[in-house]
Formats: C-alpha cells, sequence, structure tokens
C-alpha cells in the first residue's frame, strides 16, 4: 500500500526538509511522487544539469523509511525554454498562441519541442535509474488534456496522419460523407483545422488523443528499457470531455493512476478509471482541493472510499501548501507556515491504521459482476455533432452509477470495446457511436446470456461520426428488437405508465426521448401524456440465450432505480449488503479474506446489523452491530467466505 | 402553389433518387429547391466543373411531375478554394480571420472571391438557363447576414465608398458630428473600422447591407438576362438585427423568399417579408428545426399558417436529415434511415390538400387596413448608439403584432418608406430614426386623414444616426403635437391613469419613459405613481385630416390591447372574424372567392358560429358552426361578398 | 466653491456659445472643465495648431463671470495619429492591439506617444500658461485605468523596470519564489508577460500603475513650472480593481479630484478619495449618467452628499447632451435640443444656494477619529492570487462604510500607509497584503492606545505577494494575539455565539472563515454550529496601550452594525447625530461656524428633534425641529461648538 505525499523539495530551503522528512515518517508516509515540475530545478539554465539536490532529497528521504515515485518533467519547460525556442508554444482553438505562464503550453507534436523534451526525460531517466529508493515511475503529469494545438504545423501532422489512416482522399471523402456545404476534398492538404463539423471534429480529437499516447509510450518504453522491474504509472485527469483516451493510454503504461477530487468529480471515476486495468492508483488525492470548505474527517474518508474502489495507493497533494505561484492558496497538508494542523492529524491517523491494514487490503481486490459502459469516442463524437450540455451520455453513466452506489452494488466501468465475460449485467448509456467491435462485443455478451440495457440516443453514428443509414439503434436494432425514427429534445417532463413495473407508473421522462418502433421487442412502458401518449418508452428484446433492455429516455430518482432494481433481479445480481442512507459498503476480496469498507458519510453516527461472520479488521472479534461514527469509516473482515 | 421539399441529390447514392422522387410524387410534392451548397459537386477540383449529375437529377424529378427552383452558390465554396485562395476568407469583428470549415465565411468585397464567385455562378445559370423544367431561380442561400467582414482591405473599399457618399471630408465630418473624443478626420483614408461610435456604426453596417443586395443584383441581373421568364427569388433569414436590409434586397429580386423557422421567429416575419412586395415565398419551412421536440400536427399547421399570410408557396426544409456535416442531427422530413415516418405522412396530407386548394389560394391575396412600420436603419441606428435589448424597437413592433393577431386584425408589415395610399391605420413603435423621406411619408399619411400611432423613443435621430437638435421627435414634433426633452429607462412599472381610456386605468408603463411636453397635442393618460405622477403618458393630436397618437412609454398585455382596440375604432378598422383563445382567423381575398383559413393551436379541439355565408373550401358544403381539432386547420370559402 | 459644468465648445456651433454662457451664468455656474478631448480641435491636421477658438471660448465665458479648469488632452489623440503612428495603440491582456476608435486606446510606455503627447500637451500648457481666467489644471480626464498594455515592447520595459528594481535575477527569484511550475529566470529577458502567476501579476499591476503616475507627473511637473500657482488635479475613476494607485497618484498632484456617480459607486470612495489629501473636488458629477431614471432632486442631492463629505467644488457632466458620438444618450443637464429643462432647474437652484453659502462650506473641513484602511495594493495581490469575487476585500470595506453612514459616524478612508496620529478607531477589513511600512504603522497606531479591528484574510502575503511562513496575519500576529493555519469559504452561513456581544448570538458568518488560534487573546465569540462549533471567530487582545479586535470571517447587517457599535464604544467615538432611517447627518468643522448637512433620501419629508444651538444656515434662525423635504438637504450652522 503506497501511502504518502507529493513532495516538492525544490521549492523549500534544504534545511527545512530533515523536518518534513520526519514530520512524514511520523504520520505513517512511506512514499512520496516528486519531480514532475523540477525541469528549472534540474536545469536552471540551459545545458547546466545539476540532479545532486534531488539525489539528496531521495537519500534524506529513503533514511526516513519512505520510497520515491519519480516524474518525468518535460511537458512544464522553464522561462529558458520559450525565451530561446519559442515554437515550442501550443496554440489554442481560438487561433491565439499560448503566452507562456503557465504549465503544459506545448504542442507534443512540435520538434523543438520533442528535442528539448526527449532530452531531458531521458536524462531524468538515465541519472536515476536502478536507484533502490526509487519503486517506481511517473510519466509526466495529468498527460492527456492542455496540449491541444492548432497551429499549421500540427494542421500538416494531422493531414500526414490523415494520409496514413485513410489511403487516398476519395476514401475520406466517402468516409465522412461528401458535398454537405460543399465539404469536399480534391487533395489531403486541402483538409482544414476543425471548426465545427462532426466528423472532422471527432478524427481531430482522436489525433490529439494520439499524440498524448505517442507521448506516454515513448517514456514508458525507455523506463523499462533502462530501469527493468519499476512500474510506470501516470495520472488520470478529472472527468471531462477532453482528455486523451485513457483507455488507450492504459495500455502503454503499468498501472492506471489518477487524480482525485471529490466532490469535484464523481465517485464513478474509480471504477472507471480502475476498469481499463482492474487495478489503480491515487497519485492525487484532495487534502483541500482548491478553496473549498472540508470539515474534519473528508479526508481520510475520501481516502478510504478509493481504497475501496480498490487503489492499491493514495498520494495527498500535497504536503505543504506553496507559498507561491498559481496554486498558493489551496492545496496542501500543511499550512503555509509547517505547523502541525488537523490535516496533518488525520493523515497520521490513516497513516497509522495503514500500518495493520496496508498489506492485508493489498492482498483483495474488487469483484463485479455488472459493467456500466462508456466510451471517450461516444463522448468526443456527441460533442462534435450535437454539443447539448444535458444530453451528454456521460451523465447519465453518473446516474446509473450512483444509483448502482446507494444499492451498494459492485460495479466495473468499463471502455465499450472491454472484455464483458465476467459480467451479467450490463448497461451501456447514450452509446451514441457504435463500431463494428462494440456492435460485436456486445452481440457476443447477449448470445451468451448476459442482460443489456440501453439508452435513448444509442446507435447513433458509425466510427466517423456518421449517422446509419439503417434504422437506429443501428448495429445494435436486431438485438434490441427496436427501431427508432427520431430523438427529440423533452422540453418539460413526460408522464410514463407501465404495468411490468408499476415505479415507473407515474414517473416522468426527461431530457430526450427516441421514437421507438418495435419489432421484435415487447413493450414494458409507455408515455402517458402529451402527444406521445401511448408511445412505447421501454422495451425488452429476448435474443438468443439473453435480454436486452431499451430505455427511450432519461429517468432519474426512484424511477431510475425502479429499472435498476428490475435489471439486477433479471440478471440475479446481489447487493454487497444493505445498508442506512449516507453509509455506503463495499467490498474487497482476496484468497485469505474478504473486506468490507462501511463508509458514513453523515455527519452523526449510523450503525447497522451485519450477517453472520464479519470480525472487526483491527481487532479479529466478531461484530453483530457495528457502529460508524460521523464522517468515519469502518474495516471488517472475513476469512470464511465464498465468493458469489 | 408551390408545395415541396429542398434537396441534395449530391449528399445521396444516385441509387436513392428514383425512391425519393416517387416518394415526393406520392406525398403531392411538386416543386423542389436544389443546388444552393453544391459548388464542390460541380466542380470537386479547380477547372474540372460537372453538371451532368444535376441535369439527371432534374430529369428524374421532372418525370415524376416536380419542378425545380435552381440556387447559384457562390458564397459556400469548397475547400480548394479556401487552400489556393486564402484571401477569400472574411474577417470577423473581432478581428480573427475566419478558419475554413463552415459555410459563407467569405468576403463579399474581396477581389478573388469576386472573380470565383463569379466564374462559377455564371457557369451555373449559363448551363441551365432555359431548362423547362427550372421554374425560378433562388440567389445562393440566406443572403446577408455573415458575410460581414472587418479586414483592411475591405476597409480601403469602405473609404472608397464614403468617398462617393460624402464627396469631401468636411461632409462627411460634419454629417456625423465633429471632435468627440477627438473624433475628426482630416482624410477619408483616416476612418477607422468600427468600434462603438454610432455614426460610423451605422455607415459601416449600411456598407455591409448594400455589399449584400449588390452580390443578388448581379446575379439577378445576369438570370434575368440569360434566363428570361424565370422569377428570382432569395431567402431572407431568421429576425435579428444585424442583417441586410431586406426592404432594399427586395427591389433587386422578383418574389420575397423566406425561412420560416416558428417558435423561433415571430409571426410578424410573415408580414413583414411579404410586406415589401406584396407577396412571398417560403424557401425553407421548418420540418423540425434544429432539435426541438414538435408533435404531431404542428408542421402543417406551421406551413398554412405562412399560407394564410399569404404566401405562394412552401418548401419544407430538408427532404431526408444529412447523416454527416454540421446540420446532422437536426433538418428533415425523413429520418437518417430514409424510412417513412409521421412527418412524412404530415406532409402527404397537405399535399393531398393543397391538390384541392393550391390554385385557388393562389388566386387570392391579403388585403390590410392597417400597416405595422419597422425599419432596418431605425434598428442599426439603435443598436450603434444605445444598445440596450430591452428598448430594442422591434420588440414593441412584435408586441403591436401579436396583440393585432390576437383580434384576427389582417396586417401589413412594412418599411417605413413604403407606401402607405392604403391604409386607415399606421402604427411606428420605436421609430428611432427619422430621416427626410420618412418625415415626408408620415406627414403625407395623415395629412390624407390617416391615424398615425407614434411609440416611444421616435425621432431622435437623423439619417446619420445624429441626434435632432431640435425637440423630439424632431421632424414629427409638429403633427404629434408633443416635445420631447429626454429619455429615460423605467427600472420598475410606473402606473397610469385615464379617463379617456378607462382601461388604462391602474395599467403599468414599463421599460422606458419619454418625458413629454405636449404642445397642442391633448393629453389622453398620465403617470399615476412615482415621480412622474401627473406627467403625460398618451397624447392624441389633431393635424389636418389625421390625428398622431403618441405613446411615451411601452405597455404590455391588457394596457396594450386596450391601446390598440381604441385605434382601430378611431381608424374604423374591422376584424377578420372574433375567435376562441389559441384560434387564429386569417382572410386571403380573390375575384372570385376569399378564403378564411381558421388555425387551431390548442391541443384540443375547438368550435365557433361562424357569420352567414362561408362554405367548406373542400367540400363546399355551407357551415354555421366550424368544429377545429386540435392543432388543426379548417379553410372555408365565400364567394359571395365584398371588400370592406 | 466651485461650481459648475464640463463644456465642450468644439462640439458646438460658436453662435451658440453666448446662449449657453448666458444660461450658466443666469443658473450660478462659475467654474467649467474644457478641453480634455481638444486635441482634433487644436490639431486637426499634423502640424497645423491652433488654439484661437479656444482662446474665444475662455473669454467669452470670463465675460460671464466664468472661471475655467484647462485639461491637457494628450490619451485621447484623433485619427491621423493612429493613422500615422500606429504603433501608439496598446495592446489587451489578450493579445489583441485595440483598434482606433475610442478614447485612451494608446501604449503610455510606447517611445511615439511620449513623443506626440509631451509635444501636444506641452503646447497646451506653454499657450495657456498664465492666462488670468484659468484657474487650474486638470492632467487628461480619468488617467489611471484603460492603458495596460500587453505587447513585447512594454514586455521590455517591464524587464528594464525590473532590473533596476531587483538589480540581480537571483533577487528576483528568490522575491517570488522559485520553481513552481518550473517558474524560475536565468535571465531577466526571460520574465514573461503576465497571465496568472501571482508576484509576476502583482508586479506587472504595479508597473502599470507606476506609468499612469509617471505621465500625470510629467504633466503636474510642466505646468508648476510654466504655470506656477495654478492648482493641479486629475480625476480618479470610478471604484474597480484595475486602476492605478490613486494614493501614489495623490502624491504628483495638488488637489485629488474626481468621478461621482452614485448610484453606480459607492459613498465610500468620496472619503477615500479625500483621504489620500484630506481634500478633493469632484470634477464629474452625475447629472444623468449612462441612461439611468433618476427623478427631481437627486441630481443636487447628490451633490450636496460630495460638498458634505469635504469636497471643494462639484462640476457636472455635462453641459449638454452630446449630440453624436459614444455618449451621445446619456450624460447631460440639457437635452438634445439644447432648451431649458427640470435639470438646468435644478442646476440653477443649487447655483443660488451656494451664492449664499459657497464660501462658509469651503471655510470647513471633515475631521474624523475614525479611519478606514484599504490598499489598492491589497486589492491587486488578492486578484492576482485568489479571484473570487465575494471574498474581495473592499467589499468588506464597503460594508464597514455604510454601517458607519447609518450611524452618522464621520470616517476617514486611507491607504495603510497613511498617517493614523489623529484617530482612535482603525478598522482594516481584509488586509491581504501586509509589508513591513504597513506592519509598522498598525503596531505604532496601538502602541499609542488605538483600537484596531482586523478581519478574516488579514497578513496573508508580503509585499511580493508571496505566502508568509510564519502564522498569519503574519507580521500582525504578535499584535493581534492570534494565529491562523487556514482560510476556507463558507459554503453556506454559519451560526455565532457570543456572550460578550449578546447582538452576535444567532447571527450568521458568511463568505470565509479563518481557523482561529488564539496566543494571547481572549475570544469574544465562537461558531455555533457545523464542525466548527466552538471554534473562535472574534478576539481581542490587549497589546501595549492598546486593543486589537480580529474578526476571522465576514459579518453582514445587524450583526456588523452590533460589531461596529462595540467598537465605537470602546474606542469613545460618538456619531453626528443620531436620524431616522434614510435620514443622513454630515458634519463640516471651521474656525467660525460647523455646518451640519442632513440629506433626506426618503421620497417623502422626514422630520428630526434637533440638539441646541443648530440655526438655519441661510436664514440664522434658530431650529429646533427641522423639516427635510423628500429627496431634499437642509444645512444648519453653529457658531458656538467646541471640536469633539
Amino acid at each position: 500500500m503506497y501511502f504518502g505525499v507529493q513532495y516538492y523539495p525544490e521549492q523549500w530551503p534544504e534545511s527545512r526538509w530533515p523536518i518534513d522528512a520526519a514530520m512524514m515518517q511520523r504520520a505513517g508516509v512511506n512514499t512520496v511522487r516528486m519531480g514532475e515540475f523540477a525541469w528549472s530545478a534540474y536545469e536552471p539554465r540551459e545545458g547546466q544539469i545539476d540532479f545532486r539536490w534531488m539525489d539528496r532529497a531521495i537519500q534524506l528521504l529513503n533514511e526516513h523509511g519512505i520510497r520515491v515515485i519519480m516524474c518525468t518533467c518535460s511537458r512544464t519547460p522553464p522561462p529558458w525554454v520559450f525565451k530561446k525556442y519559442p515554437g515550442v508554444a501550443n496554440t489554442r482553438f481560438d487561433g491565439h498562441v499560448n503566452r507562456y505562464g503557465q504549465r503544459y503550453t506545448v504542442g507534443l507534436a512540435h520538434p523543438e519541442f520533442i528535442a528539448l523534451a526527449e532530452r531531458i526525460d531521458r536524462a531524468v531517466i538515465e541519472h536515476f535509474a536502478g536507484h533502490p529508493g526509487i519503486i517506481g515511475w511517473q510519466v509526466d503529469n495529468e498527460v492527456g488534456g492542455f496540449n491541444d494545438c492548432y497551429c499549421e504545423r500540427c494542421l500538416r501532422t494531422f493531414q500526414d496522419y490523415l494520409r496514413d489512416k485513410y489511403g487516398t482522399v476519395e476514401r475520406l471523402n466517402q468516409s465522412w460523407g461528401e458535398h454537405f456545404w460543399s465539404f469536399h476534398f480534391s487533395d489531403f492538404d486541402e483538409v482544414p483545422l476543425p471548426a465545427n463539423n462532426p466528423q472532422l471534429g471527432l478524427e481531430y480529437r482522436r489525433f490529439m488523443s494520439h499524440l498524448n499516447v505517442a507521448f506516454t509510450r515513448w517514456r514508458s518504453e525507455l523506463i523499462h528499457q533502462l530501469d527493468p522491474g519499476k512500474f510506470v504509472t501516470t495520472n488520470f485527469q478529472s472527468f471531462t470531455i477532453k482528455h486523451t483516451d485513457y483507455f488507450k493510454m492504459a495500455e502503454v503504461i503499468d498501472l492506471p493512476g489518477m487524480n482525485h477530487y471529490p466532490p469535484r468529480s464523481p465517485e464513478l471515476i474509480l471504477d472507471y478509471y480502475r476498469g481499463a486495468k482492474g487495478k489503480m492508483i491515487v497519485l492525487e488525492q484532495l487534502s483541500r482541493l482548491a478553496f473549498c470548505d472540508t470539515g474534519e474527517g473528508w479526508m481520510r474518508l475520501w481516502a478510504y472510499r478509493a481504497l475501496a474502489h480498490g487503489a492499491c495507493g493514495t498520494i495527498f497533494f500535497r504536503w505543504r501548501t506553496a507559498r507561491y505561484g498559481q496554486e498558493q492558496h489551496a492545496d496542501g497538508i500543511l499550512p503555509h507556515a509547517g505547523q502541525e494542523n488537523r490535516r496533518y492529524r488525520e493523515l497520521a491517523r490513516m497513516g497509522a491504521e495503514l500500518k495493520t491494514m496496508g498489506e492485508r487490503i493489498d492482498a483483495t481486490h474488487v469483484e463485479a459482476r455488472v459493467a456500466l459502459l462508456m466510451g471517450y469516442e461516444s463522448r468526443w463524437a456527441m460533442e462534435a455533432g450535437l454539443d447539448l450540455p444535458d444530453m451528454q451520455g456521460h451523465l447519465d453513466v453518473i446516474r446509473f452509477h450512483e444509483d448502482l452506489l446507494r444499492k451498494n452494488v459492485t460495479t466495473d466501468a468499463l471502455d465499450p470495446h472491454g472484455d464483458l465475460s465476467h459480467y451479467q449485467l450490463v448497461i451501456a448509456p447514450r452509446l451514441w457511436l457504435v463500431d463494428e467491435g462494440i456492435a460485436a462485443n456486445l452481440r457476443a455478451f447477449v448470445e451468451r446470456g448476459g442482460v443489456l440495457c440501453l439508452t435513448a440516443a444509442s446507435g447513433v453514428v458509425d466510427e466517423f461520426n456518421k449517422s446509419f443509414d439503417t434504422p437506429r439503434p443501428g448495429p445494435l436494432a436486431e438485438i434490441a428488437g427496436v427501431e427508432i425514427s427520431d430523438l427529440s429534445p423533452l422540453e418539460k417532463p413526460v408522464r410514463l405508465s407501465s404495468a411490468v413495473l408499476p415505479a415507473l407508473e407515474g414517473a416522468q421522462a426527461t431530457v430526450m426521448a427516441d421514437e421507438m418502433h418495435p419489432t421484435t421487442a415487447k413493450v414494458l412502458a409507455r408515455y402517458a401524456s402529451g402527444w406521445r401518449k401511448g408511445l412505447p418508452v421501454l422495451t425488452e428484446n429476448r435474443w438468443h440465450g439473453g435480454r436486452v433492455f431499451y430505455l427511450g429516455t432519461v429517468l432519474e430518482g426512484a424511477a431510475l432505480s425502479a429499472l435498476v432494481g428490475y435489471l439486477l433481479r433479471v440478471a440475479g445480481v446481489q447487493p454487497v449488503l444493505e445498508t442506512p442512507p449516507g453509509v455506503r459498503a463495499y467490498q474487497r476480496v482476496g484468497e485469505a479474506e474478504r473486506l468490507l469498507f462501511l463508509i458514513n458519510e453523515n455527519e452523526e453516527p449510523r450503525s447497522l446489523v451485519l450477517p453472520e461472520g464479519w470480525r472487526d479488521a483491527f481487532t479479529g472479534m466478531p461484530v453483530e452491530v457495528v457502529e460508524i461514527g460521523g464522517v468515519d469509516v469502518r474495516i471488517l473482515s472475513q476469512s470464511d467466505f465464498q465468493v458469489q
């Protein structure tokens, strides 16, 4: 279990380092992450590289029993780079070249940047490779956003990428569709930067994602070559649509890492970032993020939430609040003045707990029978084609995930190309883009007897973001047993009626409505008001061994909960436990024991009666009625059990 | 009666065309509009022009009894134009050159564009001239907006335009006013692009409008020369302030065309775009515009609304929803997959009805005794000088128009330079700019015995957007019998009092207040609260044979309705009919019969008792009590009548 | 007493001037301000300078008993300057060069501008120096905002300024902090334009302020050299954060001037702009600013408000509303048409009153025992480091000031470096930045026995905008007797509890909370709910002869009023008088008499019983019960009194 903090020795007097190391050790810290913004400290003037200060910092930390995750640092160059090589800067969508003064303002495809970045990152990797106090590597920081570039040089690189991908311009024209608003190319060099064409928009986004993955791959491969045996990670960022396809980036690293900033980001991302590889580390855990008001206990609670979702470590951002710079008034365990405070005491409490529990947690993992599907390409395609904030697909994914959380149902969140062989229930909300791989994956899942639930606005476009010329949901129409002719927004909610699911009687459809025409599916619920009265809204289709549900709208609250409950019953999936409101139960399973994390998000204590067989994980004493303090966590253990 | 759709054969496989043509024919379509974005399909590489595919499409449609309105297409060039001739692109107000990737991103005054555009448009006109299956021409698409340009070359063209118009720089200085913030020119070449100077702002807007009209005139004249006998139209756009002066553009075409996108645009534009020439065609009728939720019946209802207002045709946008491109997720009768749907059935229903009614409707026209005045120059001048959204003049025009609609009073909407000889009542809300022509036109109307109503903020500026140095309403002060010293916003509503119009007692003045000083007018209503208590708010002045009312504020709802009712009584104007709420009655009058359109906008049926003499227009049976279904239309006829 | 208007003879026909001068004289006008935008009128073509028209205007006004404040005019050049010397234009933060067409769009450090501006301003000063009809000078108009520039040339000038200030780049690195996001310089020429780094951001703002002060100093010194004996003023602008440090600018002029635009600006600025020098003139008094609705009486009331706060004159903006240009529809006493109106009559009423009272008011001044502190650097530092609109320090200053106004307590508002020797109570809300001078100033004040109140988020950063590495409030921690470890926003209000101040029981803390740890201070109030329950929120510390209160949050309304009342009692400060709601009492004190201004902001009359000794200032009759009309002012006098 990696437990620790980000540390920036280059920002503090060396005389302070021993105090910091001793305080960390006292708090149970065993790991620090360092170096992701240290280029200026390694090389304050061009060519004068000096790693000795970092060597001393590592040495000191190691002496206090603390291991290091070392970062590469090239995406945040020092001022001399921008002064001497202005071509490194990237250009925003609006055509403005980013003015230096921030981090990450470089174009990953710019030759000047590539040369300088590979030089410094190679120097860092060569220097620190083989150091026994370094246990793993992080490729830079938050790779995946920020480096988008819309300059003429990147346009030419993009045109080359299109040449490689499409071969002939005729194939590109056919793939994207011809002559809408005279959009048709006689040569690849006529393709412009994206404005708002949906096909070009998606492809350029893919190209930007590709550059980020390639940047990460180059460093990952070099680390594996020069420092074999160390893991490579990088931190996936907060959950917004513009980022790189982390499903693809996970393929080029060993251990997906992430920022974990609740409540700014939904709990979903813990399952989603773990999903890609089945494992995950939190590389930036909120201490007190960007000026929010966090009372006692929440910092520890949120860190345990990540562990409960499968994290193998938690690194708090950051050891001490910066005295200057853009994050000067946020982010840090210690305050500016460096004295102990309540956050330090909270850190130390968790550190002490993990001395007992760390290895035991590491020996377990998350096991789910339900998968939620969400792909970056669907989100990009929708944004490029129909940028309506309320309709964004991930909102529905979050809704389903929150309902599953309230029910304490362990869930994986995956890319729709992911391996579905372990699941009984797969929910794929708003699967806007369906390529051949996705269609085949879902068909195979249903064929094997799986229960699949699709929702409104699925199967709309192909891999090029072109609408299907067969009725929606396109290649999924057969397994869904329904054809859809139109998608409309719902300007106000519409009431539903259902004999099969009485809880849907009177419930409200919101946001949007598919106009559904069942072919082989049976209707489970219909609209009960407005001009849609009597039209189907929820269908079920038996196909081969499985069943496919299609929800032609958006449900919320109790209505959504009823649907999810029905799907779980049909698929035969059980929750971990039933808990009172505001208390969540999570389970990790290992060979020797399984662990139950009970997290109470209420400000007041809660108690609940446990099934037989659970013991306090720390004391080993049997527990029948467990009491959990306000904003607190209890961990229980069971060694005699059967996997569901 | 032109009844049909926009069709884009270049966006679909040729094998699909016969299916489309047959489906259209079955739905009663007799007209399609084609070609406005087809430059890339005609000339995919520079110089390789091929019209044969369009010849085949016309041929096929003609064989199904469908005629063609052919468009010119140069404002949306293909990518090779932007690649090889980057100078065609226009520059936005913020100084950014438009990046290619949209439509209309060209500067109409740029020499490269002029050369390329005249070449392709001439080629199109020469090729299709004389084709018997083509009944008329549309100049490009939505000419009037979008092409504004703020580049240095256009600035020089503008300076030349100023030289032509003003002759000497002294005259320009005097016309615009001298030395405010040191604004004073020693040479035309010092005039800058507009920032926020009101005089410069208005003149630049006029210049942009002038370029749009000139673009249209060149094509209209060429068509008349090469294809005599065919009508020329173009589609006026949605109702925003930035567009070209369509009153001037109407002078260079034969038949004003328009986009009709309710509920996004007010019903007013049907009267206003007809107003310019007394006739009008709807070239883009909403089928399901840009992602809105439209239930059964509304598509047909809105199309009939346009016919009731005098349209000679309705062309739905578009036959089938695009599978790609910027309008991929909106706009189309058929869905992406191309199968029949409820919108197709609605189209076919109307098509069948127009087989009976089309020619009879064409034999009638709209006759109004009331005119609402609104000029582009007033709106531009106000925007350039006092850009307060709540005060924009067209808002008051819409308020008056909606009240007249609710009263079923047939109304023309005209430019204030328009011919007023046919009217009994003229309402000119917020006539901000009054040039000599407008002043003379209104004086003559009143002199002839007309009833004129002016409202707050009228007669403020002259043709150069300079405030009058005589009391407002400037050249109208004499006929209004009132002088105004100040215009203020009303931060909250103020109550009124009136002995003459009891319905105004307690009503509220909103938005703004003129400080009125009657000279010869008598006061009809006064303010009843606040510091304005006792000051006049509504006056009436008898002048020669006529009367002039001046409302010094904004009225809404019942108060406005009371004023309008009073004006109608004074002017002796009758409504078409009285109808229940949500039911509108419109009349078109011909030599053989007059037609009554009853449009029920309620979701439920309504019935009403008719005066004697009306018969069902389809069956010829007399009707005493007419029932109109929810979201439905009834047409009645009367052949024995006298024009009001 | 300077009483008058801005006048722009260059914008009106010379034939009108005699009418204007006669109307002014009739209204009691004794002073006009002229010439701040007159460059184009002096020099319509390069090199052809002609001041004769202005000579004639001065002559005419003088003949009507009206004196002139003459302005320099170089920040608003005529078009030929921008055409021939485009380098004068400044560049906005977003990198766009300002397009000509507005005022003030020049870079004060640009060599072309400096040469042209010094030439015309020197010519103006040389020409008008010594004119007996000119009583003083105004340096340009609204110097302090608008001229910020972010071009490469200004960057180099800024780098030179840094070289001068810091000497070595090492010192700059240490002052600003090193290596955050690789921010560290190996040479001054690597320092970029500001993006969002707090240290760079503050220093660039200081540099911009420095340029504005230098611009003003150059002109002020030249005037003093060429026209000795005349006062130099300039008008400080509306109250926003971006402006120049007027405390520094006041040092280079004789008489601080200001724009006074209630209700857009808070009453605070009257005390704050007077504060710098203890005297002040209103150079732009609202007549009817930018399209607001102002009823009878307010114009005069607001002008008296400024006099009550210590102004030595009031110049209304502007004589007659412009017929053209950007301010065409606002700002003016006479309407466009130039006839007498109610604002003219209001002006004349006040003119008549000041004939009696002007010199007597001039013989008095404002005397305060309470000072409110607010510094530009604190506001800039906070904005550069933590740009949260709700937390901006001046909001709290305004809250305290409004409460003191409601209590009729005379207050000075000062820069925190100001002389505090006259005060009993000093309130320093949100003193974010504390440099050594400020710390010493406050320590000395408390040492002398003063009562000081600090509020949340004070003592956070040093002069370089770097957070202190000792507990907050940093250098004030000792006198406050409290240490603060964290600053958090309050997402919702938190209830308080206090035995000492019962009025705080149940009151609400809002906006933010300091986490307070008293060292020597005693706790006066604590939080009573949420996770902060029991933590201190208000402390009092006795230090040497004085007392320091620290309020760790934001209070509003009755809670703030209770705290202010307590502070006044502790400090022994008395109000001028107690008045009914909406009536304010202000006092000016002279050797011969003291004057009491009673201003009734209610629309209805109010009366109050006065203490003995007051007489009507106009009639000299004793007054016991004074009646003040709605939106009206009464002035009372007392000649037999003792200064408090």
